[in-house]
């Protein structure tokens, strides 16, 4: 028997542990947003740390500093980084992945204990963290901890990085990639990351592209203070007023985005391209039941992977400075930000988006002559990431996907953003694969978070796989 | 020496002892808003009802009920009718007041404690309730002590209704008034408040005019749940997207309303009307400082007026269900609820303003052609009110102004609402007239609270002085 049979063979013998072992991590309310957690976030790293390490792992734990959050200083928790193995004839495989988890109440309307692992009838394991990204986590540890109780070689150098700030922007963690760099990460061939999701429930599927993301926020400032509607609506030139004429602007309500040269920094589709689209699991019946009501926009499934993959959006996600509670106030307020942001993709620079955003802004308020003050900042502008389907290292990943769930992977691009899946690509200047282990409806950042067991068990098997698939690959090709 | 200027001797020499009562009653926190201060808004009421009763007066405490403040039950504060004197020779004058008061604390930028009087150099007595409505609701109580003190006897019976809700919506008192009318209320000749301000800091008004306010929601609702917008961004029909679009659809940058019909029902300007803008004490070059910035929409004073008082204008206050807190947040809300309000003028009727509104904006949404659902929700449609200044009521308080103040009092109208005015002239069928106390620079709701000693002195002696005109007076001219 290969060795990759034999491995797979273990892991369907060993399920029930992985299960407990799931619910042992779990259990760990490593949730990084909350000031009172943070001494959980770093006993799950150094949980992590100390498994890896039994394993026989050497391990560097590394504190990015301090934070302040809303006002309180704490330390970050570690980044936990790590080699297996360390063999001159092996390929070198850098993971990543991340131990914290979202914030989770059973007020906020969970069916059981989010901290809870429970395993229902229907096979889904529910509990914070179990496909975010804590199962995915494990399966790297699993599979190498599988592949030492059976006997059997690792078949790559195993690097990781785990981090425990992934679900409050990753404070730390790309100072840390570009220092280790040609450090710990030295010898680094392809980098792995399992923390996205599938297209649909059923069918797997590699990911090969992420949009970009620029975050605004328009300013509009009059009087000095808020002021009474009663006494001076009507004679002021009011910011809110200002406000949703520049934003009604921005974008028409079949999201087609109104600043001028927006489209013109856009990729052409070509024929390769729009074939790519033939195949996948995704259907508008299922999101327009998961959204409960049809507010889509595309007749066509492919235009709507379309905006999600590979057009620039842009959405308007709210204002500060105004009356926001319930009930009714009659505030003209004195200064409002109107927040959006644009997703981007290849090829749009950044900067250039930065720059017809402001310039139209600009354009669109003069013509509106008011005395009131108006700026436009760019809070964030973070690049898109595009790699080739075609890499032997996403060929590798198809691969492995085959031989564990018998069919050829979707190959999916997403509409947000994984910053660090860029960072790795640019400090390291190697490939990286993106490789699902959860599925589409896991909820990830909602109530009732689950993996489901297949796709715990089979993606265990899947990170394994894919490491013997690279082993037998010739990354320069 | 004739009664009143006895009085005005008398206000002179106890003018010290005035201040010492205002001192007292600012130090008793009676914050409406505010749950752990309801006990101190009680003892408040007791402490006028208790004063007025030494004083001879007959007095009944209505308690209102209960209310729902975020959710802790609280009994409301009494209402504290009264009547001073008897007499069915004199007219009756009923006066209204609240003793509750805005919210304050040291942390919000106050120079001092808010609950402790300070009597500055250049005059202010800065304090928590100084203005609004302490000082004046002291004045009739001061005036009737001052009287008796004198030996001069009472020219009017008085009535008083002292609420402690007004800051907070002044709940439960029209169920109160509806019910006394024929009772309590009864034999009431006129009304008087004294809870407004000057229009400028130096030259008293008669106040005849409020404007009504029509509040509204309009709510755009699309998907079940809150988007991501990096997957659904571009794809669904966003309901912030909709909502600016509507809203940018209201009123333009100057002002003007764009809802069809609205000006319709607007009285025009007479060439009397026009008159009375001729020697108001009103400029735009303090107006203009007292905002900061020069967002001054209309470049003559008069017009700056006329759209406070007279002509109808709308406001957007805010959005409810989208993100407000400061920094990025990458959200789809799923339902949104902008806030806007008309303030309305004579001859608009509530009913036809929101039927206007409602017909416009779903037009206006129609023309979108989005997926998500709109709805318009008019909460509140208070009325306007309007007083003819030729009233003898008027005539009276004009009288008193110059004997008290040496000029003809402003005659103005203000652009905000006074509901409890409407609901005295509507259910007692007698004329109320508007006498502030207080300068336009008080600061009612603001830090640093105040009333000028020349104000609150000779405020009490305007008091005083309109009672006396009121009993000189054929109210039926």
């Amino acid at each position: 028997m290969a060795d990759v049979e034999k491995y797979f063979d273990l892991v369907n013998q060993d399920q029930q542990a992985f299960i407990e072992t799931l619910r042992e991590v779990v259990a760990i309310p490593s949730v990084s947003g909350d000031a009172a957690r943070r001494p959980d976030v770093v006993r799950m790293g150094e949980w992590l740390q100390a498994r890896w390490e039994a394993l026989g792992a050497t391990c560097k734990r590394v504190d990015p500093g301090k934070q302040n959050l809303h006002g309180e200083i704490l330390d970050l928790p570690p980044v936990i980084l790590g080699q297996y193995g360390n063999d001159p004839n092996k390929k070198t495989v850098l993971v990543y992945g991340h131990y914290d988890v979202q914030p989770a109440l059973i007020e906020d309307g969970w069916e059981t204990d989010p901290f809870v692992l429970v395993e229902k009838e229907d096979g889904r394991l529910v509990g914070r963290g179990s496909t975010d990204d804590k199962g995915p986590v494990l399966g790297w540890l699993l599979c190498a901890e599988t592949h030492k109780k059976a006997g059997i070689e690792m078949p790559v150098n195993l690097k990781f990085c785990f981090e425990g700030m992934e679900e409050s922007g990753s404070e730390g963690l790309d100072e840390i990639i570009v220092e280790e760099a040609d450090k710990w990460f030295k010898g680094t061939d392809v980098v792995c990351i399992s923390d996205n999701y599938w297209l649909g429930k059923n069918k797997p599927c590699l990911t090969h592209g992420l949009r970009g993301v620029s975050y605004f926020h328009l300013q509009v400032e009059g009087p000095g203070a808020d002021l009474h509607s009663g006494v001076f609506g009507g004679t002021v030139h009011e910011p809110m007023t200002d406000l949703v004429h520049l934003l009604s602007k921005l974008v028409d309500v079949n999201g087609k985005i109104q600043v001028p040269g927006i489209y013109d920094q856009v990729m052409p589709i070509t024929d390769e391209e729009e074939e790519t689209y033939n195949n996948l699991e995704f259907s508008h019946t299922a999101l327009a039941s998961d959204l409960k009501n049809d507010v889509l926009i595309h007749a066509e499934e492919r235009d709507t992977l379309k905006h999600r993959w590979r057009f620039p959006t842009l959405s308007i996600h709210g204002v500060e400075g105004a009356f926001y509670a319930s009930g009714d106030k009659t505030v003209i307020p004195a200064k409002v930000r109107g927040k959006f942001s644009l997703r981007t993709v290849p090829n749009m620079e950044p900067a250039k988006v930065a720059e017809l955003v402001t310039k139209y802004l600009n354009d669109e308020f003069a013509k509106l002559g008011s005395k009131n003050k108006m700026q436009v900042i760019e809070t964030h502008g973070g690049r898109w990431w595009y790699s080739s389907p075609k890499h032997p290292n996403f060929v590798a990943g198809a691969k492995a996907t085959e031989k564990v769930y018998g069919v050829k992977p979707d190959l999916t691009r997403e509409g947000g953003s994984i910053p660090v899946t860029l960072t790795f690509e640019e400090n390291l200047n190697v490939n990286v694969l993106l490789l699902p282990m959860g599925a589409s409806d896991d909820g990830a950042h909602s109530i009732n978070e689950k993996i489901d067991k297949r796709n715990y068990i089979e993606g265990i098997k899947l990170l394994g796989a894919y490491l013997h698939e690279v082993a037998n690959t010739d990354l320069s090709a």
